[in-house]
């Protein structure tokens, strides 16, 4: 499992994982969010369906090494997220990618629809998941870290100021 | 708005909020997960659709008043989980509430299918989702707590045992 | 909160909304009904999601800015349309703007799904549904104003020529 | 074409019509608001598929007759909105009445997606779209009528209220 | 209306009639087969929304004008297959055509679910729906003209021989 | 193949099939229609799934038979329709009996989208499309048969007449 | 991991399993194909989210036990087959159990939409998939298995002559 | 019936059949696999609508030419699949080919809620699907063929290393 790791040598706090490299143009904007906030991560293929042990090791090992939330993007009959969620104790979020010819319904609905016991937090289809996924990780990591709280806060407000300044039509 | 309590007098750190007091069935059992972890909690119906200035309220108050999560159910066009989260950097978990002619698949679509830059952690449909929100929310209060995440541990174990000393056909 | 307005200086009688500047392609065809029609009209961004209180404010406000219907264009969880309906008591008319990965049906079932209490008006997703929306507040303003109720006719018998005047193959 | 009227005599504002009798648990949702708000009205069956004719001379003669609004609730392939709003330039509100194995999807899809030029102006399925199509006809006569504006602003306030006296569990 | 005719001067008995002119790439294939058949035909178009008067005076007068069939197509809330069945005895055959968003969902639930006693026999959506239509119309009218039903056969036999000799892979 | 029969004894002109005597209470309705109009009929179970060679001389031996019109009903993956429209030229109209966890959604899929070259007329959904697939022969037959057109027309008529007075709220 | 056995002490050959006891409904369906045919099966509960380190094993240990071919049923978002099919290379039978809300068909699309490389053989939601899953197991034995063959064949000449004997209306 | 066959001449043991030529795309990728794994195969046209006479032949000679397995993919109201299990006790595997304007859904649906007593193993929509479905008769075969079963094995291995190489963002 090659690993993409970002935070100047920090321990990784959020695994950043999916089912195959050509989820990447979806969740990367999962990435750019933890990047834009300085969020120490790693980032990783972990298919639940052609890499199960690997991904049991990864889910069973998690807590120990640090990580404090898991982020896993799938299509299809998308796993990982929910087998990763019951591997482990850690919150997970879960990303459906779109699907070719469902367009991630069935992802959405395979990640969604967990039984009681186990949760996925769910995201919507494709690279506004993606994007939301570390947005929600980061609001749960900031109840706890006053500046990732107001690094948050002052994100949103960019976010309110570009909105105020959108017209209509466009230029 | 008349507000369910518990916690022993603790300040509550979880809201449960509804859009309709017919929702109940469904969001006990969030509130049941609350209390078997002991994780003080306030509940109320907040309706975005007949209360919205009680809702902006509700959303800007919550950091304020100390919560740390918000969990959110609504049904049909649910507005109530997304709105929640465009007032509050805080982490909202949405909840869809079974509808009566479509069984919430418009609840779960307008839940989970926000927008990049205002995440809501969408679970299952109705109870199961519910509950599942609650332990979603507890697996990210433990990563700072560890008591809470020994609770979470014991309680996974529980729930693993339950399953293992299933027998079929059942008795 | 940049406005495009138009009717020579008038006051506008309809307020155009919508959730983003990207809404612009399918929102224009309200706005060009609404110029064929010169009905006066004001059209610009406001995001539930990323303005909540500018909504709260432009809702709350229209009545007294002499607002008569209000055209709110959203799409996937789309919550503009119902939202402005909590807010005021002026009729909303909700158009389903097309989503990337599900086209639309989730804009559409959270903009028609509302609970009993506050109605939006439903148009169809996209395009056609941008115009009929303000087809539908003239008409409704038309009841009261009988030189728009004759403008409002002349123009579907134009309609009405133009579909009999249409050969096939067509040429 | 037998039909019930309301308003103490006064000529009916508001035309309610509907397929089939069997649409009348549905559609008497539309008639209790109306006659909360003593709006005059009448309603009768009106069957696109079975009284076509009756159908065209009810939709040409509307005007004329002093309808400023109908309301129209169909099942299934539910033609009877569109056709009217094809037949006058009156506002037409159309309601999809719950079908017996679709559940309304083909009511709302065949009422809601009308093409350009020919609006119908759709809210949800069943008994709430009901309701909701007769406020929505009274905000926009209130938009000419000052008490019913009134009216329809304390029907709202009353609604804030009982919602925010709700509590759960309920009692 | 004007109207595509064929048939050496025959007087026409199959109508083809469609919505829009925008309809005439998925109808044109109904209107090759009848050509392929000699049966004669008019074709034109015939808007239920647009030209609702013109679409009735159609159905009313086509027993008398000879025609022996009906084939329209429609798309979104297709009503036109559907009123016409209102509107005459003769049998009417719907051809959803797709639409933009829904891709011929909502044209076929539009289409098919007609209520008891109002019969549309529904085809596929789009051009082989548009084929078949007319194919089911020739299979009628050769219960009772034995060269036609030789034509058919022999249509068939020539579509089986084809599909004998189909190679894979296709060269 | 155990037969029911009706018309006197006439040769059948209308066979009716169905994949089970499960879909009776479905079917029945086409039955009720056909004696209605004394059009002689016939009515089994042929089975495409378990009697497939029964169900290929049905079909081949059809138009030697007599049968003028073949209306066959199924469930879920229903075959029966489009496989007999496949063995036969005459004409076959399809009844998407519900199913049990899908409701008929499978089944009119299966039914309605045949490639181009084999037509299979569909109608709606369960009770009312069996009575309407009836109709639907019929209007094909009176074609040929103006005693047949003068009952159907005069069947037509009553109908509008019960529409018409039908009250509401219904005694 | 409580088991059912069948098959007088022999070795099991099928293994048969599913996420929890409430399946059992939907799953006795298969079991009861088995012991018809005598083939040696074990049954119990092994759940893919509470048991993910029994399922592994599970999975990992099928060959060497024995076992020729694994059903599995789950519903909502279902896991268990296909995790099973990324375990072993043994073939895997998946049954789609309905689910509450969404009737099956989040199990179906999570069971149906595997990635290139790991198959689930899928089966109809519920009891007549679940069925089916020990026939198709049995056709797959069958193959190298002449007594199992005959067996198979009279089971289905049964079943032909079942169908053949219906009546209807029923008896 | 032109015929591709694989195998140096080696009688075929799977057979795969398709529709149309206009398949290809979809069915070759699970020729591939059994080239891949040297399992003799045929692969020919042929299709239940245009050619159901040689269908019939077709299926019930399976058995005695020696086929193990069928494997059958169909796009729409894909019918071969389940007439092919209807016609043979042998093992048939289904594969939904995409359809132009659903997708496959309607394929999909059309193939896999087959009735109780008449099996068709179902794979994903599309090339995943026939791929898997190659790969699934394999493992079948593999449980009596020790060689094939390792290579299976093999094969897993390396796509589970595949999956393992993969880096992100992908080179």
């Amino acid at each position: 499992m090659s690993s993409l790791q970002h935070g100047d040598g920090k321990r990784p706090v959020v695994g950043v994982v999916m089912g195959s490299s050509s989820d990447w143009d979806v969740m990367q904007q999962a990435v750019a969010i933890l990047e834009e906030f300085a969020v120490p991560y790693e980032c990783q293929v972990v298919s639940a369906h052609r890499m199960p042990l690997d991904m049991v090791e990864y889910g069973a090992q998690a807590p120990a090494r640090g990580l404090k939330a898991i982020i896993a993007g799938a299509g299809g009959a998308a796993h990982l997220p929910g087998m990763l969620a019951a591997l482990t104790h850690l919150p997970v979020f879960g990303i459906p990618v779109p699907s070719r010819y469902l367009r991630g319904e069935d992802s959405l609905l395979s990640i969604v629809q967990m039984p009681k016991g186990v949760p996925v937090a769910t995201f919507a289809i494709g690279e506004a998941g993606a994007a939301n996924a570390a947005l929600h990780v980061i609001a749960n990591l900031a109840v706890h870290d006053d500046s990732l709280a107001a690094q948050l806060i002052a994100y949103r407000e960019r976010q309110t100021n570009v909105a105020r300044n959108m017209v209509v039509p466009p230029v």
